[in-house]
This record gives structure tokens, C-alpha cells and sequence, in this order.
């Protein structure tokens, strides 16, 4: 399954498509899509759109995992970071991806075990358990895989979960 | 010109086209965009994505004038609002629209001539500006006129700034 993680922002949108096979996981493609911080934000939000489009086209992720946006971080960023995750989350679904929202705890949990987990353990987390060398970088986008391997943690869950719920019926 | 007002939100998005001609002002077409409540948010977001592109297909405005989203009216409801308004602002650049954001403030002042006016006001303004014998309904489509309004208030001097602009360069 792939899953495309997204760490949403206007200037930096972090993003990170994982696969997991053969009881390895990978990441496809990493990296961050920016959009010029002297054009008007109306402007940029399109140019956002049309790079989120095209990297949905390019790899049509099954899933795309996403951090949800919180109030209590900045609230003066919260704004331009919402307004992004809008257009990628209405751009995912149209894409035929299912969509998921995950909090910063819920990321940290799952893939560093606790939700207080500082960026340097995630960091060192993500690098373990895609078995490369070096730390992923640029940051936006090793942020994006972290969410990316949220959603593979939960997911055996969420299948138990569905499946439960149609036996119910 | 046509403007295309916009009241974002996501359970309620307003609209309100309206054109200046011959000295006169008229709402064209108004109306409130709808998503299920019962649904995911990012299936609302992509079902209102759907509906502001037939809205711009369908009227073609030139310009697209929406209220800014502001923190201090309600935290809890900020984000999907901000979420509805950066994918309104992304499809109309993507449909060639001049986009213009104004504060609630702005509206208030350019249309009932106080940024303090309150709802009643508004809405008597806004049915004197249209010459129309009943205040306009429903509220959010009116709340949408008025933005629209507002943008016809600024426009003029906008025109004469940006003129100002290019003897100057």
C-alpha cells in the first residue's frame, strides 16, 4: 500500500510516500513543494493546488495520511497552514484517495512510542525504521513520512475495526 | 464587473454575484453552498471544491471578493472555515478570477459606512444598496452581497491606485 504523508503549510508543504512490502518499508519520494512568499497568498494557494494535483497524478497514493491542523501551536500560522490542508485534503478525495487526519501526538506516538517525543528522537526514529544511513532531509518532508508511517501502524487496526463493524450489521 | 462575494465556511458557504451597470447595482444570484455535516471533513471540503468550480464556471465573475477569516470570532470553527476559504481562493485563481480578501471590519465600514454596524444594519444597507423591497435571504447570501459591496466600495480607488502606480514606476 502506499501512503503519501502530508505535513501541510503554504510556504513549506512537506510531503513522503511510503510503501510497505515484503515486511520492509520504503519511501518512493520525499520532498517539500514551496510556494513564493512574495506573491499574494490567493496566488500561492493555486500554485499549491496545481503541485498537489500533479504529485497525486504522478503517484496515486492509496492513502493520503495528513497532520491535522492545531490552534494552540501558532495561532498567527494556523491560518495559512489550514487554508493548505484544505486544498490538499478536497485535491486527495478527488483523486479517488482515502484521507486521513492524524495529530502531532498521535504521529509522535506511533512512530516514536510516546507522544512527547522531541524532533531529534523522530528523526532517529524515521531514519530506524526505513533502515537508511542518513536522517531524511530536508525536515518538512521527514516530518511528512512520519505521518506516512502513522497511518502504516494504524492501519491493521483500522481494517480489524471496519471488518468488525460489517459483522455487526 | 462582476463580483462574486464569499461567505466561506464549510457547513455554509454564501455567495452573492453582483454587477454595477448604467449607475445601478444588482444581485444577479445568491445562495448558500451546502455539505453534509454527517460526512468526513475531507469529503466536504472535496464536495465544495466541486460546487465553487461550477459557481465560477457558470457565472464567470472577474473578480472574487471573500471575507477574511479572523481568529478572535471562534477558535473552534476558524479552521474549517479557513480550510472552505483557501479552496474557494485556489479555484478562482485557477479560473482567472482577481481575488480580493477584506476583513469583516472593512465590510462593515464600506457598506453600513461603521466597522461596528451590526446584522440588522447590514442587512438594511444591503437591501437599499439592491433597491429591493425585502431584506435579502438567506443571511449568508446576504452576508456574501455585502462582501461583494464592499469590494465595489474599494474598487474604484484600487483603480486609481494601481494607475498611480504605473506613472510612478
Amino acid at each position: 500500500m502506499y501512503v503519501l504523508g502530508i505535513d501541510p503549510g503554504l510556504s513549506r508543504c512537506g510531503y513522503g510516500l511510503v510503501v510497505q512490502q515484503h515486511g520492509a518499508t520504503r519511501a518512493v519520494a520525499v520532498g517539500v513543494l514551496r510556494t513564493p512568499t512574495h506573491l499574494p497568498v490567493p496566488d500561492r494557494l493555486a500554485e499549491l493546488q496545481r503541485d498537489v494535483r500533479a504529485l497525486l497524478q504522478e503517484h496515486r497514493p492509496a492513502v493520503v495520511a495528513i497532520e491535522r491542523v492545531l490552534f494552540q501551536v501558532n495561532v498567527r500560522t494556523a491560518i495559512p497552514v489550514a487554508q493548505a490542508a484544505g486544498i490538499v485534503m478536497a485535491e486527495a478525495v478527488a483523486a479517488g484517495c482515502e484521507v486521513v487526519e492524524y495529530s502531532p501526538n498521535q504521529v509522535k506516538q506511533a512512530v516514536a512510542g510516546v507522544g512527547g517525543a522531541n524532533k531529534d528522537q523522530m528523526e532517529r526514529m524515521v531514519q530506524t525504521l526505513l533502515g537508511i544511513a542518513q536522517p531524511l532531509r530536508p525536515v518538512d518532508a521527514a516530518d511528512a513520512v512520519a505521518i506516512a508511517l502513522c497511518h502504516l501502524a494504524h492501519a491493521p487496526m483500522l481494517g480489524r475495526v471496519a471488518a468488525a463493524r460489517s459483522v455487526a450489521r
